[in-house]
């Protein structure tokens, strides 16, 4: 029943994976955006806040990562949140906003897409386009995303298995969009003392089964600040292509996720710790 | 940490849930759809094919379900499936023959919406509106549906606890529908003999909590035909307000969901030993 | 990869469960306990408290639950608690109270064994051993425990597939003592509104794999004592063969578990509304 | 409700944790085991098969692990196997075979203690003492553990928490024992490409909480020998204070767990990439 492919151990049904598959698909899939590239020897650092809440925020937080060596900013405009009573995000002006730091740093922006009312707009303004977990099997999104050519990063839903993972990712591909970077976020179990449970063994199952880039979103996972660091030097240890980090540079009043929010000068830190941890494995950062 | 009203043993936040609590709503909430009452004394039996497949088959079931005692017809017609490669609905041709099988049988409709692309297309044609396990937290979708007023069934993720489904139902009713029927349909854990794990207990703590209905799918909870008549009894005996059960005239070579539905035959039986519980419970099938 | 007897839809692996499996053995199996049948058609109704705390309560509540109807006392003597430093239960004076209680009120008597150095202890006094979910596979008491003719009330480990429980049965079985009681009270998930969540699948699913007694323990699978009503009824609407249910003539100061315990007079009127339930599903109560 | 100590985002309940919490205990716990020592800054590599099986498998093999730079050496003497009908290990010839490997070898010796009747003979002869998942809370094993000086390694049951990990070590501790090491060795949840999912965050939560060492099991958390490398360096950059790791010589034909085990050629390839990791994290092997 296993999802598989280029596997001793379990069945090969490699026609449902054909094109995320690595069995079909031998080399590494390197994505181009802008003058970086996700999925080859050098890491992608993406960082930035949760959600974007002004223009003081945003920049002063886009110039801070960008000096410390994160190479694509991060930032929610319209967020996905468990309660309609929550703050919903910027909506327009954040985009705005990310555009800004963009032109200011130069950090090609990432950030989530939570409606295809907005679609067009993100196509033209945005670098990368985040699936959210919570929509990773939203098959109407999935496949109106794969007939774009824009870089998705797709995140892994909550309670999903590796194999409607990579399904998912089949979906944008089939659309004839083959610009797919995975996200391992932490998936929920019944341990409770940590947001989600980072699930490292998903990252190199991803890289023996398919050719596509995968990263790794300790701030989800763990939704404790102290843990980034620790779980960052995993996530590089085990093989994956890059990080995608929340950095606030006031965690205690930020409007959504503060407590897994790490500060620009922690931030910077620990790009000079996994700089380490990078090199041993003939990555760069 | 848990959410909760009316509840000695947790916490109160009803802000949090103002629409869809109980503490500011005593009473249980009726939902009409035609002459038929959803939340009331009558229990709500839905039933019908996992997909529409073809004119003879939808309506071959329609009559059969009908004449058992099924109050309203279920059939997908556009299908939210794990691969892109398998077999997605017959889409707008479904609808007609949804359609058509009300026409004849007088059967309310209830199909999934996968897209807002056709959510005028439902609001016109369909009785009660399915949002799925995998689009509960969609919360676009939520937000659009909240602003029709048309009955919504909504499902429970596959991951999600009890709070997020209140929360998904409240985002609904935040938008102005009161029209929304909770499914419980599952959840996901370790044990791999059944597809999911119905998690009987949701049925006495939502209505607890809340003053909407809830139905429970053993069809997909268990993704075993054999196990949907002592999950049903179950269900009703936990206080369930209705069923949602998949009905095949030829489960061994229906498109999708098979070795999960049970035969006409077999639903004629069950709703006979359904009734004797429901009348236990002072309910009516 | 799963167990299975008699089932098309699964693979049937008959000789790791030659003594637990229906296949080989079509016939409930019947255990007598004094004048009591476990897994006839009169469903077992364990009750009584968490802990044995003095005689008082053990004997006052062992008197009011079999004049609703009980037809076992439950009481822990030596109880196996998560930290070293909460009550250990009356041990020894625990079990001579059971005993006390049992010449009074007639009720056999079943309390959980946590160390083997009680064995010979417990196999002289108590009438059903129970066997904890945190033991179910502590395989020495297992194999131990199968070398005695004693009733073994076993239960279901907090995270144990169906598959692995019936195992657990059969290393009982394995030793030559075939009086084996199985007992679902939950497992571990994700939700936590409930301590656990009661798998009520595994009722019917265990029902056609084996030919041994099984009931449900609402109380630990719930932890909240408003739930033990309809969980109840679910689990006979289910196919169960008895309850065991915690009941406190005070709750609120009990010793353990008062949260998820019952007053007599509660149980009194739970017992008149499982009644109706049993005999639709032709069981006696 | 979370176990804590010397943490501001949750509460401290430093009682219940008096003895494993880092509160009241700054410093790591180094743990002397002949030589070698636990929890300092050289790493304990446990090497070796998952059964002891015959003569010269198990010398072979200690010999290899030792001189690829292996501290310690594993292997079952008593097996805890799910079901009764699979090879439950030597015993008796088992522990003589390890004493042997350790003779020529030099390599302190660590297996899994299944039954208290074997206790007196595992104190006198073996090195290090292991406590199985299924047996994390089995008490009763744990206070007698406790009345002993022997390191004892305790392994994280398939559904434990954190807290109910710590408080099995406290019951070991509170008992007199401080010799306590701890082991994460995956949790069950709804994955199923490995046999459990590696809590790699459980490490830094862990070193945050307590003193106490603790070491990894990459070959039970994934079941798949391919998976041990990556995890094994996560593990270590995430700060684990050491491996235990399934070696075996002929892991085709072995009689349990071979495809887990890695041959010794690719332990010893294991043991030079690990190095590198270890020193940039200031450790040594």
């Amino acid at each position: 029943m296993l999802v598989l492919a280029n596997d001793q151990e379990h069945n090969i049904e490699v026609n449902e994976f054909k094109l995320t598959s690595r069995a079909l698909h031998p080399e590494n899939t390197e994505i181009k955006v802008g003058d970086n590239v996700i999925g080859g020897k050098k890491l992608a650092i993406i960082a930035g806040p949760c959600s974007v809440e002004n223009k003081e925020q945003i920049l002063d937080i886009a110039k801070s990562v960008k000096s410390a060596g994160a190479t694509f900013l991060r930032g929610g405009a319209f967020k996905p949140r468990t309660s309609p009573y929550s703050f919903q995000g910027l909506e327009d002006e954040g985009i705005d906003l990310l555009k800004e730091a963009r032109k200011i740093t130069g950090l090609p922006i990432i950030t989530e897409l939570t409606s295809l009312q907005y679609l067009d707009e993100f196509v033209e303004n945005i670098d990368i386009i985040q699936v959210g977990a919570r929509n990773m099997q939203n098959f109407d999104m999935l496949k109106q995303l794969g007939k774009t050519k824009k870089p998705i990063l797709l995140k892994r839903g909550l309670a999903s298995t590796i194999e409607e993972f990579l399904l998912s990712a089949e979906y944008i591909m089939a659309g004839g969009n083959e610009n797919v970077i995975l996200c391992e976020r932490g998936i929920r179990t019944f341990e409770h003392y940590t947001r989600n449970t980072l699930d490292i063994s998903a990252i190199p199952i991803i890289k023996k089964l398919s050719h596509l880039p995968i990263i790794v979103d300790p701030s989800h996972a763990s939704g404790i600040w102290w843990l980034i660091e620790p779980l960052s030097k995993a996530a590089i240890a085990a093989g994956a292509d890059g990080l995608i980090i929340e950095v606030h540079n006031q965690p205690e009043i930020a409007l959504s996720d503060g407590e897994q929010s790490i500060k620009p000068k922690r931030f910077e830190e620990l790009m000079i710790g996994l700089r380490k941890i990078a090199n041993i494995e003939d990555r760069e950062i």
